[in-house]
């Protein structure tokens, strides 16, 4: 059987996957998944959990910059001919409920930015946008955890990666919803909230790039592997033009409306 | 037994590793190692052949930008305050001698960017500079290709991943040289040479950051996993000044003095 909600969980010191049934107060309620994503999944019993990162391991995260009109404009960028990429290391990659532990050189000007996450199916190179989403094995709600102090053009050279790759910058899930659930990623809306004050809110038909398009695009001449995680930009919103940096204990929210959120602390070394 | 000059090779369809001893008009010499990077090796006997990247496959390619003096200088690049961080995928990563696959979309605008190549050789966070060099495995001397279609800011916005992440962009080789053999990365010379002419020549006393530096750096809050290659960016004499790009069936050569050579074809897909 395919997975719907696909979520990844500890139970009794063993890591299963499930598909996620519904979230309680305390927990959440998911069908167990035997098997795995290569041989397929069957069904069985329900248990409530604390759920891991759906996806054990990525090859790398890219990353699309400057992609919500909104966004572009609070942040007086111009928009370039193609989409604007960047990557965070496999190690990035952290659940959806984890505390994300923030070096003491980076406490100064830590930001958060909500984005719809898209998980790679199989392994893409010289798509067509037409076929684009035929790769997609699900989407998540993501967390491209940023610290300013080191994206500044003075500290970076203008270069995006160093300041979004440290260990657990990329929060994503809480499920893999499947493209059964989703069939077209551009009619979905999501907010982010800091301590339960929202910050970010859009629809993802404010984005410059569609998800067809950055697929395209990321795989002309590029082996976009299995298991790729593509975060695709984040909308108005984000602490530095407001100059509302994140606490240590802070808590970031990303709803993905209808389907469920990331809640991480930032945890302060 | 260590290693001093490991390469890896295919001889009667079977792929192993050996220590280097010559290069021949037609060939190499090696000294087959039996045993891999993990358990050690031990040595027998001597064969002819072909060289495939030393390394099989890395988790990420790390690589520097703006981190030669000169090289600033010719680009009218301010020197940030930290090395400037950028990245290809696994899958850019390919041997010494093997041709470069070129996309249609790249070929009006192809270059080459000669490196002194790093290979992490256990997982390192949080080292100090003084520790860094006890995390390198060995060097290698690499071509960090680009293609300027996609680095121009109004195509990229400015972000130097893209348009050098294409598979096969990050040749190294033709050896891995033990740190016995090179204990001081900033005492080497290297030439990148197209069609035997003469492009790019220096000391890598002329740069920046040093090696120390950049794993230091890296390192900070970031897991540099074992096997990571860190390219630690290019001297003055990128073809782009002298508006002489790469046409199709060019040769790039880069050459570390007194260690040996990457020679790579483009090859206009």
């Amino acid at each position: 059987m395919a997975f719907e909600r696909l979520v990844r969980y500890e139970h009794k010191a063993e890591v299963t996957f499930g598909n996620l049934i519904e979230t309680l107060d305390d927990g959440f309620k998911v069908s167990k998944l035997n098997g795995d994503l290569t041989q397929g999944f069957s069904a069985s019993g329900e248990e409530a959990i604390t759920l891991l990162c759906p996806l054990e391991r990525t090859p790398i995260v890219q990353c699309v910059g400057v992609n919500y009109r909104k966004h572009a404009e609070e942040a007086k960028m111009k928009v370039p001919t193609y989409p604007v990429i960047f990557t965070k290391p496999a190690d990035a990659l952290t659940g959806p409920m984890d505390d994300i532990p923030i070096h003491p050189d980076c406490q100064d000007k830590m930001d958060y930015e909500g984005e719809l996450t898209v998980v790679i199916g199989r392994d893409a190179k010289n798509v067509t946008e037409a076929h684009a989403l035929d790769y997609v094995l699900g989407y998540c709600i993501g967390n491209d955890v940023s610290c300013r102090t080191f994206q500044m053009p003075d500290a970076s050279g203008g270069q995006f990666c160093y300041c979004k790759s440290f260990d657990k910058f990329a929060p994503i899930g809480p499920a893999i919803w499947s493209t059964s659930l989703i069939s077209d990623p551009q009619k979905l809306k999501y907010v982010t909230r800091v301590n339960g004050e929202v910050r970010q809110e859009t629809g993802t038909d404010d984005m410059i790039w569609s998800v067809r398009q950055i697929i395209a695009h990321l795989s002309r001449g590029m082996t976009l592997r299995k298991g790729t995680v593509i975060m695709t930009g984040t909308p108005a919103g984000i602490g530095a033009f407001q100059k509302k940096f994140l606490k240590d204990g802070d808590v970031v929210e990303v709803e993905l409306l209808g389907f469920g959120k990331v809640v991480n602390k930032m945890s302060f070394l």
